[in-house]
């Protein structure tokens, strides 16, 4: 019984400090969309307060016993011993950052973020270098602070998938690049048509209603969730009730929209899909980001690009867009969505020259973390890279290394997480349709069911249980390869299957 | 010296302490705007930690040493020495209330407010009862937590109105009521036309539009500010940069939006006037809730029902609404919005009638806070009084004790600060147009500037310095009277000037 008691302690004081980072998730999600513009300096120190609280709270002395005592604890479920352990090894992680530090890097992801706006603004990347500077400074701190065995990057790549490497990822890509290279070529010479039908003039409160109705038709709940417009799409969730998405419209690109409606809807659907009673505990979180980001993907790409769930949407789509969409068949829609061409922006690529975007991030990153690259040399190489691997000419900064958001929050570590992801929501993806032959019939008919249900199954119930290799493995029978992205591009691209 | 580094100790966890109050006030501003429905509970237990842990962190045992030294320190400048007494003031308070206490109060408000919006909806106050029972059992505990001299009332009006009792608003509603009574008569019977002209239709765009033009020419920043929709009109500021109103539109009535307007805005300019420099600390605060309200009446009454400022408004109103305004002068208007007539909701009343409601409240409360009168009570006593004072048959329960929100929040002593607003306002406007003899000329002409000289000069710039009797010594010469108010009213009504 003494371990029931802690474990009702550990998991009260988990939960205050949920409360605290999603006050701090609010404060963040009202930044981008609803704050003044006069309220944004003080509001960067009312969410360094909040970081600073959390990790006082979580990393104090009161904490530390309770997971030691926790630790030698015989009588507790599975559940708990499991929750135990991994806010042990967060605990391990944090500790090694100091309070004044971790304070000192969110003020500094704020003034980065500011100062990024206003580079963008100006569309000059030297107007950001200083607080980059400081930012990439203070990401080699942390890595040195928390520790690493081979490289640097390693200490970060952790933050977001636990266990994750320089190694494992310099095999993967390794594998995965060469032949998105033959299969980019292939298309590239294969490829007709434009994509002139998704170019056209889409008023923002349609394209709106079309959004939310797609959302809808996913399974969004949105008596447990909402969705408003900033300029950079993002999902932040305050607790599994309340998930919150946002989306962006450009009047002039339907694609715009709708994808990153989908992609976000897909982060949506696998915060609400947690486990409410673990609010605060590990097991209540999601696995790692790559897998978050395969949930993304996966709705977004391999079910929100595919054939048949054109089928099923065209009438609706129709009936939104009639003078848009007149004449356009699923068929011919399926077609124009999923054009191949190597382009400037990340978040606008298709699903083959995506991966060279991520690429070209993970190989800057490497070198700034490992102190081979400074910071002012930033624009130059990723214009050699964007000329090396997709042939394109950067034209200037905003469409070149100013374009994520990524940096200025001091996220490094992350983007390799967009590829892990799109590799695992391939093989999730073909994983369900060999279980289940009549998959693609049910989406045209408008079920989703069978989607749901392995994704409850496999995914959203076991949180941060498992490894994201390891939630593979006991999803698929395998751990990650490349081969099953490729030979989804393959059929895609190729034989034009959804 | 060693003053100055206490005093830069206490400033800091000042600020944070006002970090994690706004975060909460962030997380309740969005709770009655953009909460999705099943995010209730959760942000309810989100809301009571934070309040929890600014309570600890001002009540713990470091606030209190370095107080205590403050108070000793020879070298404070007198700002600084005054904002140490203050929180001192404070501490004295608050640690009287122990953190579960608070905890428990913070919970019982959130789900005192939702069954409060259940009981609304039914139109059925035993739905709210409960509810409310426990939250006056809390209030009643409060009361002797805190300690009171007279009447356990007075321990809740303290934390309103510094050093406020149920003497000193005795004696005020001694004096006021019957003035008012005898008024009212004269009043009711001259009374000529109706106000058919506000009750058109009036689309909802439109009216937003004329809300936020009326905002702008108050001198409302929308820079450090904004507004919203919501059931209930408010007031959140987050800090003096980011101040954040709320309003509610009605298409069938064009007062209830323009006054609630008005009266936001009176509060929001005391926000964004107070001293930037000052914040989270005490003179970076309101002087108290009675002299905010006398900000907001001051602008939803003195200047906002005023002849000279519609003389000024009208064009820019029938530009809006051509059809609605066609042929209505500014002295029809004039005479149209200052109709009074004895009605059922607080919050449409006009400026004579209203302290009435004020008064029918402010007997309940005692009662309730002194045990002379049991919750479920309320219907039938609220609907006598207000039969008695004025004449009007409460039909339900909605127009009648379930028409507030404040009980369901636990602000119990909180109404009467409406009335002293009330009074405040009307000394502080006789006092400027005394002062100013071009003071109406001015406002026709659009110029408002003698106004805000005087409010930032009076008001704004002291933030706590002053109890509201000392400011309001201060600024006039003299302490609150309601022969100000009787006598602003009677040249309002009886001789029609403004």
């Amino acid at each position: 019984m003494k371990g029931q008691k802690l474990y009702g302690e550990y998991k009260t004081k988990m939960q205050k400090i949920a409360d605290l980072q999603f006050a701090s998730a609010l404060m963040q999600w009202d930044q981008e969309i609803y704050l003044p513009p006069k309220g944004s300096d003080i509001r960067g120190s009312q969410i360094a307060t909040l970081s600073e609280l959390s990790h006082v709270m979580f990393t104090g002395r009161d904490m530390r016993k309770l997971l030691n005592e926790l630790s030698k604890s015989k009588d507790l479920r599975a559940d708990e011993k499991r929750n135990a352990e991994l806010s042990f090894r967060d605990l391990s992680r944090k500790t090694k950052l100091p309070a004044s530090f971790v304070r000192e890097l969110t003020e500094t992801s704020n003034r980065c973020f500011h100062s990024w706006i206003k580079a963008r603004k100006e569309n000059d990347f030297s107007v950001f270098r200083p607080a980059l500077k400081k930012m990439i400074g203070l990401k080699r701190k942390e890595a040195s602070l928390i520790g690493f065995e081979k490289h640097p990057y390693d200490a970060l790549l952790d933050e977001y998938d636990h266990g994750m490497t320089v190694g494992t990822l310099d095999r993967m890509f390794k594998k995965l690049i060469p032949a998105l290279s033959i299969l980019l070529d292939k298309v590239l010479q294969q490829q007709k048509g434009d994509d002139r039908i998704l170019k056209q003039h889409y008023p923002e409160k349609k394209q709106w209603e079309l959004g939310i109705e797609l959302l809808k038709r996913i399974g969004f709940d949105f008596e447990a969730g909402r969705q408003d417009l900033s300029e950079h799409p993002f999902t932040v969730h305050l607790n599994s009730k309340d998930v919150r998405l946002t989306t962006r419209i450009d009047e002039k690109d339907l694609a715009n929209m709708t994808w990153s409606c989908l992609h976000e809807g897909g982060h949506g659907l696998y915060e609400q899909g947690l486990n409410a009673e673990q609010y605060g505990l590990p097991l209540g979180e999601a696995c790692s980001l790559s897998i978050h980001e395969s949930q993304s993907r996966f709705w977004e790409n391999c079910v929100g690009r595919s054939l048949s769930f054109w089928k099923w949407n065209m009438p609706m789509l129709k009936q939104i867009f009639p003078r848009q969409m007149q004449g356009v068949s699923a068929n011919d829609f399926f077609r124009v969505i999923n054009r191949v061409s190597p382009s400037l922006i990340r978040t606008e690529a298709d699903e083959l020259t995506y991966h060279f975007h991520v690429l070209i991030r993970y190989e800057i990153e490497k070198k700034l973390i490992q102190g081979e690259m400074e910071t002012g040399d930033i624009p130059d190489y990723w214009n050699q890279l964007y000329e090396k691997h997709l042939s394109v000419k950067v034209p200037d900064d905003r469409q070149g290394c100013l374009q994520d958001v990524h940096w200025s929050h001091g996220s490094f570590g992350y983007f390799p997480t967009y590829s892990l992801g799109s590799l695992y929501a391939a093989q999730f993806y073909l994983e369900m349709k060999k279980a289940k032959p009549a998959f693609d019939k049910m989406i045209e008919s408008g079920n989703l069911q069978h989607i749901k249900t392995w994704l409850q199954e496999n995914i959203y119930r076991h949180g941060r249980r498992f490894s994201s290799e390891q939630l593979c493995k006991k999803a698929c029978g395998k751990g990650l390869d490349p081969k099953f992205l490729i030979s989804y591009l393959t059929r895609k691209y190729i034989t034009h299957k959804s």
